[in-house]
């Protein structure tokens, strides 16, 4: 797929590895483009699986069944980072033993990004401006981080942390002993964490960033995001900040020096007179859901587009956007008023639980504030 | 449905019949707002089963398939309104025994649009300005029309035309002549004609209208369209007309005394000083495929709205927007140029073929005529 070439895309098979709400966006973007769609999931009801032409039987923890997937597409995505080990190693050799099939964002990124130490090395690497930090594998190195970042730390899981899981706070010495207890009981320290400096942030911002088989590096607008619970509550853009410059010019050059493909979301936080990155998810991100209706092409589509070397270009419909992420209150069936304003997206989970992501309604507009005020309205008018 | 009620949207299926592009595009857009969606189809690869969560294997001209598609959904709907009569009972049946299944457009209106002569009666029913014309079973009525309307007319078959077939032109004695033998070698005038005066127009107008559930009556913008051997070539908009409201008036009044329940199509003549309507599709239509990057929501979503009872406001993104069909011209695989410019809608049709409908691309801008040069000089770098 070189970037002047003709596409058949009509004969290319893209297959994603996770079946949630992340890959059924993606898939629902693939279509229009005339893409064919495989997903690997042990359910027919799950997220990705309600919306793909094929569904491969089996799980992507299992190498037998990746291997299934492998041979039945052309192009292949994730829409999680944390990819085992195992599964890296089954698709690294595939690559190297086959030009046939393209596989984005590069498995390399993925393997440096899933990892919190080696995802921090590359930040520094790079000189992107993130939180001074640690490798922690032992109480002893816990300790010398406290004396050498302060009293206040966060501490997170190198591997397979998100919305909150596997991320501690250590404000006071009492916050310490429950976390040395919980963890003392799940795997101890010698698993691998990485203590960060507590950063007194003013709010969080995010943004959406990508680089194009094609070679273009591209962003979308930035956004101010809002957590509760450690999960994203709501996200409101474009909003400005002075800095910004000094996080987008580094990462642009991570980008081109990992080769990479495909969008990325970036979490910041927001220090007043500067902007420290916070994490990097390689991959479409919460933050950008907006972009279903705010920008054209969405983070889905871009993502698709970066991996299939095709032309892209960001464009914004209304001055201002706002997204409210739907979660799961009670276990009861998510029921959306007839007379709702604004965009929904439901995922097509058969089952809601308290904390679950189940959609996301997104709105444009004029007036920022007065729009995300309508949004929170509406939202409380939808039972979850 | 009711129009205050909430939904529990994940637990709807949507049903369509008809497997072609039209049900994919609504499917692709059922997906979003939580619905399940079922297709009949014996085609695993046919453009609606790629992306359908579920196939019933089997076709819309079995009265047994249908059941089993009825069965199967709680919300049925239609790409075509050319529907046997055979299962249009069928699904009277159904829909009388039980209210477990809304389905829409109604039945009665599908019955009266996909047949020439009711649809003809139910225009002058409603006074929509419509060219003048007389229903033909016999060589001697034909006779009889060409005295009353003029010795130039348009035949039309009264069952099952589109894209031009069906339709016959009449100008000169030979026109008649070659006429009377094709359709004397295919079941002959007994089969049921009509014939319309020719109308001298000037272009060709079309506009998206529609209904929801909840009784709104809605209209998108103006649009010119522009056809080629007799299939739509290009759309643009929002052109102007002084006389619409002449045409909107009257069709506002007919969908509300059909009680109809969707998006329908009307396609108009331009003769300057007035317009006339041509025909009415009772369903998302070729010249609404615009909406999809120009409009929110789409004619596609707004169908399924209509349907849900969902509120439903049409806003438009850019000042213009224009859309070309891929109209297939070889027997070869479509090839799309990386860098195209445009949004491109490929229908995954497996094989294409001369006079095909395979996609079409949409564009949105400030400068209607150079964006019309621009689609028109982009779809020449497509390979159809």
């Amino acid at each position: 797929m070189s970037a002047n070439a003709h596409l058949d895309l009509q004969n290319l098979k893209i297959g994603f590895l996770g079946d949630g709400q992340l890959a059924r966006m993606m898939a629902l973007e693939a279509h229009p483009l005339g893409l064919q769609t495989v997903v690997l999931s042990e359910d027919p009801l799950s997220p990705a699986a309600q919306v793909c032409g094929q569904r491969i039987h089996g799980s992507i923890k299992s190498k037998k069944d990746v291997i299934k997937l492998v041979n039945a597409c052309h192009l292949l995505t994730f829409e999680s980072e944390f990819v085992p080990g195992e599964v890296l190693s089954v698709l690294s050799e595939v690559k190297e033993d086959s030009s046939r099939i393209e596989i984005f964002p590069p498995l390399n990124s993925l393997q440096k990004i899933q990892n919190r130490t080696s995802q921090k090395s590359l930040l520094d690497l790079h000189k992107v401006p993130t939180s001074e930090w640690l490798p922690i594998k032992s109480h002893h190195q816990l300790q010398e981080a406290k004396e050498k970042l302060g009293s206040k730390l966060v501490l997170k899981k190198n591997f397979g942390g998100y919305d909150g899981n596997g991320t501690y706070i250590l404000k006071t010495d009492s916050d310490e002993k429950s976390f040395i207890d919980r963890i003392d009981k799940s795997g101890g320290l010698s698993q691998g964490f990485i203590a960060e400096k507590w950063i007194p942030f003013k709010k969080e911002l995010a943004i959406m960033i990508g680089r194009s088989r094609r070679g273009d590096f591209f962003h979308y607008p930035l956004v101010q995001t809002s957590q509760k619970d450690h999960r994203c509550d709501w996200v409101i853009g474009p909003v400005q900040h002075s800095k910004i410059q000094r996080i987008l010019k580094p990462m642009k050059s991570l980008l081109e020096s990992e080769e990479y493909i495909g969008v990325m979301g970036v979490e910041m936080f927001d220090l007043g007179s500067e902007i420290l990155v916070n994490e990097l998810a390689p991959r479409v991100h919460n933050s950008g859901h907006y972009s279903q209706l705010a920008m054209n092409p969405s983070q889905f589509k871009a993502h698709l587009l970066c991996g299939l070397g095709m032309k892209m270009t960001v464009s914004q419909s209304q001055p201002f956007f706002v997204m409210t992420n739907l979660i799961g209150e009670t276990e009861g069936r998510i029921q959306v008023p007839a007379d709702l304003k604004g965009q929904i997206h439901l995922y097509g989970k058969q089952e809601n639980r308290p904390g679950r992501k189940m959609g996301h309604v997104n709105y444009t507009g004029k007036n920022l504030k007065s729009l995300l005020n309508l949004a929170i309205k509406e939202r409380a008018r939808i039972k979850k």
